[in-house]
C-alpha cells in the first residue's frame, strides 16, 4: 500500500493552536529541546526496547501541509491565515538525535532529542509519540517471548487482533526484536520482513474430508509444508499427514488443547512413522509465560498472535515528549535555558541531555548513565545518542535487520536479571549525573 | 492523508496459499458462507459495541491486486501463477450482511456474514478481523465512558498513546459510541469527526512567563479559548486567566493532581471572580471508573486518552471469522451444509444464521436470538443484520452521524444492568434457535 502521502495531519489539533499563539507572541522563532521518554517502564518490566525509529524518520519526510491539508484547516478554520501560510512552507530544519532502533532503554532515558525553533519541533510531538509508543510496547513484549523462546523460532501472527496498520508495524517491530517472520504480508512489502503461512481450519472444513484437503495443500505446496492437524482429530490426522507427504512432511502445526502434551504425543507418534525431522509448530494464545512453560516440551516453533500485538498486557509505554530546554531569547544564539513543569507526581528534568550505557570489565551493562552535558571520559561506556536528522537532512536511515542485529546485541549486553520472566525491578538504574 | 491505494496486501500469507491449495484442488469454486462473532465478551463486561462497519467497506473497495501487489507476490514466492492470475482478476462478488455501526453485541452475535465462493471471500479474513476487533475495542470501552459521563462531553485525546493511524480509526470509533470531539485532526478530515485543542505545557514554559503565554493564547484564539492552568500553581493561574480574559473565559483545564478537589477548589475560585460561566475540563489518565467517580464533582467536560485507544484493559475484543457453511459441491446451486471444527474449548456453531434482538412490551432489549433460518414471525423483535454488500457492490455505505444516532438508540434499548460500571455478567443471553 502507497505511504508517500502527507502524514501531516496525523497530530493533535493543539499542536496547530499552539504554534499560532507561539507565531502571535512571538516564540514560535525561540530555539527549542524536546526529549521524548518514559518515566516508568510498563508494570514489572526489566527493560523496555526502542522501536519505531525508522518508521518516524519516513513519516518525518512526509510531514508537509500540501493543498488538501492546508484546505482542510482552512475550511474548519483550525488555524488563521498567519499559520497556514507558515505550514504550507514547513520543513523541519534541525537535529535530531536518538538512541539506536532495537536498543534497551529504562526510565528516564532520552530516547530521542529534537532540537529546532519551537514552531518545528512542537507539531511532530503526536506523530512522534504515537509511532514510538506503539512500536516501542510491541517490541518491549517481543523481546521477553524471545529470551523465552531460546533458540527457536517466533513466527508473528496477530495481524487479525489489531487495527490493519498497527499490525504492519507490529511485524516490522517483532522482526526487529527477534521474530523470524510475520503473517502479514505488507510488512513483507513494505520493511522487508520474511513472512510465512500455510492454511487455517477452513481449508480443512471446505473439503469433503480432511485427506482431501491434506493432498491438496501437499500437491500444491509440496511435502515441505505446515498442515494443520487439530481441526477433527489430532492423532488421524498426523496418521493421514504422514501417509501423503511420507517422513519428508516439513511441520504440523498445533492451534488448540494442552500444547505441551499433544506437542509431546504428537512428537512421539511422528517419530514412531519416520518422520523424526518433521518439526511441531504450536499456536494459540500463547504469551512469553506459555512459550517458557513449553521449553521442555518437544515444540519447533512458536506462533504468537494477540498477546505479540497488544503488548502483552502493556498496548502503549507511555512516552511523553517534553519541552525541556528553550533559547532565553529570540536570537539564534541565546543560549538555551532549562524548562520543567512542577506538576504532582510526573517528574520532568529540564535541559539538554546526553546518554550512555556503562559496562563493567566483562562487558555487562551496569547502568544508563544520562549527562546535561557531552561527557568527556566515556571509557567503559557506550554512547547511546546516535544522530539522526541533521540541519534538517534525515542521516539516521538503515534496515530493520540493522536494527534487529543491535537489539541482539544490547540484550546480550544486559546482566542475566534483566532476562527473567518475571515480576520484577528495573533491570538498570538510571543515574542522571 | 490518501486512502485510496490496495488494501489487498494488509493480508496473512496463509489466506492466499490456501487459496492456492483450494484453486488447485478445485473447491476455491465452492459457495461458502463465513461468519464473523466473538466466542465471549471483554471480561466483565456487559455488553459490546460493533464498529469499523464503515471502514471495511471503504477497505473492500480498495481491496485489489494490482502491478505491485502481485510483483511482490511474484517475486517473493508466496503463490504461483494460477493463483496470481485469478488474484489479478479479483473483485468480490458475493454478498455481505452485517450488524449495524454502533449496534450492541454479544457472545455469539454473528456480526458480519459473507457469502460467496471459498476463494473470494476467505481472503477477506485478515482485514474484516483488524478493523472490526481494534474499532470495536474502542467502541466498547467508549461507550462505558459515555454512560459514566452522563451529559457531560468526552473528548478523545489518545492518538500520542497509539499506532498513527489506529488513532484515527480510535477517534472515528469513539465519536461514533457517544465522545463530543477528537483532537486528531485526520479523524476529522477522513471521517468528519469534530476536531478541538488548545494548548500543552509547552506553550507556557516558551514563554518568559505564565501571564505572557495566556495572553499571547487569548489574544491569538479569543477569550472563549480553553487555558492549561496546572504548569506551576494552578490558584495563581487562575487569578490569572480570568483577570487577563475577564469573566468571559471559555475554560480552564486541570491535567494533574486530584482532580476532583482541584476541579471544586477552581469552581469556587471562579465563580468568587465572577467567571461563573467558565467551564472546567479535567484530563490525565481517565477512564470510565474515574470518570464515574467525579460525577459529583464541577466537571463540565473529559478528555480521555490512554485508555480509550487500549480499549480501557480490552484491546481486542476477539472476534474471528469463520466458515459455517460450504455447498456440497461444486454446482452454484449446489446445496449449503453447516461446518464446524471440533476443538477443545473453542465452540464454533455452524450454518448460515439470522438475528433478531427481542424487545419487551417497554421497547427494553430482553434477548438476543439467533435463527438458522430467516425468523418468520419477527414480533416483538428487531432485526439484526442489514445489507452491506449485494453482489459485489457495496450498498451498506453510511455518515459516522447515523452509526452514532444507532448506537445512542441502541443503548437506550438496553436493560439498565447493562450500564453498571462494576464487572457483571453479559446483559443480553444469546439464545440459539
Amino acid at each position: 500500500m502507497s505511504e508517500d502521502s502527507s502524514s501531516a495531519l496525523l497530530t493533535d489539533h493543539y499542536e496547530l493552536t499552539m504554534l499560532q499563539g507561539a507565531l502571535h507572541s512571538g516564540a514560535a522563532a525561540r530555539r527549542s529541546v524536546f526529549e521524548m521518554f518514559g518515566r516508568r517502564l510498563p508494570e514489572g518490566r526489566r527493560y523496555g526496547v526502542v522501536a519505531g525509529t525508522g518508521r518516524f524518520l519516513d513519516l518525518l519526510e512526509r510531514f508537509r501541509f500540501g493543498r488538501e491539508e492546508l484546505d482542510f484547516l482552512s475550511d474548519h478554520g483550525v488555524v488563521d491565515e498567519t499559520t497556514l501560510n507558515w505550514l504550507s512552507e514547513y520543513r523541519f530544519s534541525g537535529d535530531v538525535w536518538g538512541y539506536g532502533e532495537g536498543e534497551a532503554y529504562f526510565p528516564g532515558s532520552p530516547i530521542l532529542v529534537v532540537e529546532g525553533t519551537f514552531a518545528e519541533a512542537v507539531i511532530l510531538e503526536t506523530l512522534a509519540l504515537s509511532v514510538y509508543n506503539h512500536d516501542s510496547a510491541i517490541a518491549s513484549a517481543a523481546t521477553r517471548m524471545r529470551v523465552a523462546a531460546g533458540d527457536r523460532p517466533l513466527i508473528e501472527m496477530g495481524s487479525r487482533r489489531t487495527h490493519e496498520r498497527s499490525a504492519v508495524a507490529a511485524a516490522r517491530a517483532a522482526y526487529v526484536a527477534g521474530f523470524s517472520t510475520s503473517s502479514n504480508l505488507e510488512a513483507g512489502r513494505s520493511f522487508g520482513v520474511p513472512t510465512g503461512g500455510t492454511a487455517a481450519h477452513a481449508f480443512t472444513l471446505l473439503h469433503d474430508s480432511e485427506r482431501h484437503a491434506f493432498r491438496a495443500q501437499l500437491e500444491s505446496m509440496g511435502t515441505g509444508t505446515t498442515l494443520l492437524v487439530d481441526t477433527y482429530d489430532v492423532e488421524r490426522a498426523v496418521r493421514h499427514a504422514v501417509d501423503l507427504a511420507g517422513p519428508e512432511l516439513g511441520a504440523i502445526r498445533i492451534d488448540s488443547g494442552d500444547l505441551g502434551t499433544t506437542a509431546s504425543r504428537v512428537r512421539r507418534q511422528l517419530d514412531d512413522l519416520g518422520a523424526t525431522g518433521t518439526r511441531i509448530v504450536v499456536t494459540g494464545d500463547l504469551d512469553e509465560h506459555s512459550i517458557q512453560a513449553l521449553a521442555v516440551a518437544p515444540v519447533d516453533g512458536y506462533g504468537v498472535g494477540t498477546s505479540l500485538v497488544t503488548g502483552s498486557g502493556a498496548p502503549t509505554v507511555s512516552l511523553v515528549y517534553k519541552l525541556v530546554a528553550r533559547a532565553r531569547g529570540l536570537e539564534p544564539d541565546a543560549p538555551l535555558e532549562p524548562v520543567a513543569k512542577r506538576s504532582v507526581g510526573k517528574p520532568s528534568r529540564g535541559g539538554r541531555k546526553w546518554a550512555v550505557r556503562r559496562l563493567d570489565d566483562k562487558g555487562i551493562a551496569v547502568a544508563e548513565e544520562v549527562y546535561p552535558h557531552e561527557p568527556s571520559d566515556q571509557v567503559g561506556t557506550r554512547p547511546l545518542l546516535r544522530p539522526l536528522v541533521a540541519g534538517g537532512e534525515v542521516v539516521g536511515h538503515e534496515s530493520v535487520h540493522d536494527a534487529r542485529e543491535r537489539h541482539r546485541a544490547t540484550v546480550a549486553e544486559l546482566p542475566e536479571q534483566a532476562l527473567r520472566m518475571s515480576r520484577g525491578d528495573v533491570a538498570l538504574a538510571t543515574v542522571f549525573h
